[in-house]
């Protein structure tokens, strides 16, 4: 039987990049995977990639494990929201102040990167693993050799499993007494399609920003790839709605929604009904769980908290898990595995929490508040504020995505700012009079709030 | 490779109860259970059981069977909660009118029973066979012969998991797209004990009585068995309180709980100590999911939905699953069973969220509230309430254990009581006024909220 000292399931964003730390720090890191190394060999996204946004929490965990002039070159800035009304006019929503801007990036590329980093820096990955068992009381790992067909036990003094929503550490942690654990499907799936680089070679629209078609139940969405090129992601209900999967069976069901709802996109898709068939419609999924760890075993990433896609945070996250798991190894050293898991699941968790509800609740904003003036307006106003009072009123996108505040931290802040806010927008005449607004006393109140 | 036209996972009470109904429809029903037969043998109940306590839902599921009047002698009514203090004072609070009792039943002697029947009707009941996978896609299920060690596949046209909290059926399931789930552990957990008969062989309390002492966060009940003891559990933190399992850990640990809280129940406690450290602690779980199904294989029982224990109606509502389930089929026939179970999973499921919810809450009333004189006079009043207006107020836990009412509509009915029963109770003088309340007026405001 085989001996690691570490064992990471998974070869995925997360797996590889906390490989990287642990590495770096003298620890002996096998990493397990069950796909085949896409890095030799055409790459194959499967289809079911939904384009990343790298935002500043992920880029600080990749600035400590010296990645990020490597990466640059595989993202494009995004620095708004460009939004598309049903008659293909565009409207600009700055994420930020004129420099902030999240990142695109795909992710089979990003990962092909960080697996040949993590080899680099002498973590042995072991592709075409498939992991049959977590065996928890004797810490072994059995495994099938996908080549070979043979079956391996490995032996490890910590367990780590990066292996996202699926898991199999986190599956056999559910059969442990008081696994605290749900999963919950939204009612919404989704579908890769794309937008070529037009015959001249280049971008079918503007490449730096995130592309949106809000539709009110459903939408659509593009992000750009350095061969210039659009990866759009369709959303849209199962079933049970006029639009959703079960209605579009042919390609004229297709052609119709397209024509009707996303008219400016269709004429850049010419291979939309090849795409649409050929690619899978996948579910998008929620998952808590409590605890994280069990003695030298932990969970991390999407693994304990899989979050729904619309905040773009799943991997910046899951990244900084990373970068806090790393800092907390700093703090008590490589040789008290539980003491480090249990602050970890216990400085994180509420933090986790947070980012998992606010993904949740950004999917009525993108599908439908960016298309509403008055939402347009809030924005406005929030950003006026930021201007005039910088450090007294972050907008609440501002704090989870341009900053490092803990994420429960930014939910909190942003809910008294949406109390207040109600208020604000609750004035019949605030169309004619925002610009009139007394921005002093909005901040005292926001005063008052936190005094509370 | 063997085929059956119904397969049935577990033999527990639910699963037992389930395929008499199938059989006498003319189905061929098997079953397969993981444990060894225990009606050969010293019967052993793993010192982990609490009594079940067989209510109206209960008896008329047997009674479709045809099996009420074996199953009586195995039975003791209990009219109501004895509730013991710290001194060892008891009160008696009625569980509802004169002749209604719940009925005190062992787990295990009653299993034995039904698996008797179950096989008298014609069902092969095949103990010893462990469950290793049910494939969802072919309809297998794999499992092996823990005899012989031999692995077997076994084709079904039906496969139907009444497999307990720990479902190998839902396990299955988990895996499948779009599968909402959700376990969650209490605080608490538990610990079988008992109270034997007296040197005299009679019972060393009131036979007829579902013994309690409330203390608070924690507590002990006692039910009574036909051999004359009781078995006693003890419900406990895991931790964090000063009574609590993590501070359990020698017989003068235990000896001092017993003496302090539950002295009248410690002086019939021969064996407590070591019965506390030879018996395991137990968790608590509750689980809920959704869909309850795929195409024909089916979820019922604990398997969809455990409760915690403090409403007496896991049994209960099992098997009622069962007869519920069984009128539908006798509506839609047995060549539809995919009709069948869709049909089923809608009427049941809110039903099975509303008895897992006041199973919950149930724990607060049994732990603390019934030793408060505020509770017990409110418990007072709704009794008067409905012997005035027998119709019009029926106390919650009437409806949930004396009648057939959907438990939706209970749990509906018990939270408009409860609000108006709040107003009475603010009264400040209420302990004296209670017998001069307007009782009409009381009513009338529960007509008022029903119309709303």
């Amino acid at each position: 039987m085989k001996k690691n000292q570490i064992s990471i399931l998974g070869s995925g964003l997360i797996g590889s990049l906390l490989s990287i730390y642990l590495k770096r720090r003298g620890l002996d890191v096998s990493i397990y995977e069950k796909r085949a190394d896409n890095r030799k060999g055409p790459y194959r996204e499967e289809g079911r990639s939904i384009n990343m946004a790298l935002s500043d929490r992920g880029w600080r965990a990749l600035e400590k494990a010296g990645l990020t002039e490597k990466v640059k070159p595989l993202t494009i800035p995004m620095y708004g929201r460009m939004v598309h009304d049903e008659h293909g006019k565009t409207n600009f929503l700055p994420y930020g102040k004129d420099n902030q801007a999240i990142y695109s990036i795909s992710r089979g590329k990003f990962n092909q990167l960080l697996v040949d980093e993590a080899e680099t820096a002498g973590v042995k990955v072991n592709f075409e693993s498939k992991i049959e068992d977590v065996d928890l009381k004797n810490f072994q790992i059995e495994l099938t050799s996908l080549q070979s067909g043979e079956k391996e036990t490995i032996a490890s003094e910590v367990i780590i499993g990066s292996d996202g929503a699926y898991s199999s550490l986190r599956n056999a942690m559910l059969k442990q007494m008081r696994f605290d654990y749900r999963q919950k499907y939204i009612s919404h799936g989704y579908k890769e399609l794309s937008i070529p680089a037009t015959a001249a070679g280049e971008f079918a629209m503007d490449p730096n920003a995130l592309h949106i078609w809000p539709r009110g139940n459903f939408m659509l969405i593009a992000l750009p790839n350095p061969d210039k090129s659009f990866t759009c992601t369709l959303f849209l209900p199962f079933e049970g709605d006029r639009v959703c999967f079960e209605n579009i069976n042919d390609e004229r069901d297709v052609v119709g929604v397209f024509k009707t709802y996303f008219d400016d996109a269709y004429e850049l898709m010419p291979n939309l009904t090849q795409e649409f068939f050929a690619n899978p419609t996948s579910s998008l999924i929620n998952i808590e769980c409590f605890p994280w760890m069990l003695k030298s075993a932990l969970l991390i990433g999407d693994a304990c908290h899989a979050m729904v896609p619309f905040y773009g945070q799943g991997m910046n996250c899951g990244f900084e898990d990373c970068f806090i798991l790393d800092e907390i190894i700093e703090k008590y050293g490589t040789n008290a595995w539980e003491l480090v898991f249990a602050k970890f699941q216990k400085v994180r968790k509420p933090n986790t929490d947070a980012i998992c509800q606010l993904a949740m609740e950004n999917f009525e904003e993108m599908k439908s508040d960016v298309a509403d003036p008055k939402f347009i307006l809030r924005k406005k106003i929030e950003a006026k504020l930021h201007q005039l009072y910088p450090k007294e009123w972050i907008p609440l996108y501002t704090m989870v995505t341009f900053s490092r505040m803990p994420y429960a931290e930014a939910y909190y802040q942003g809910k008294l700012q949406q109390k207040i806010m109600d208020r604000v927008m609750a004035d019949p005449l605030i169309t004619q009079n925002w610009d009139k607004l007394d921005y002093e006393d909005i901040i005292n109140q926001m005063d008052k709030a936190r005094a509370v």
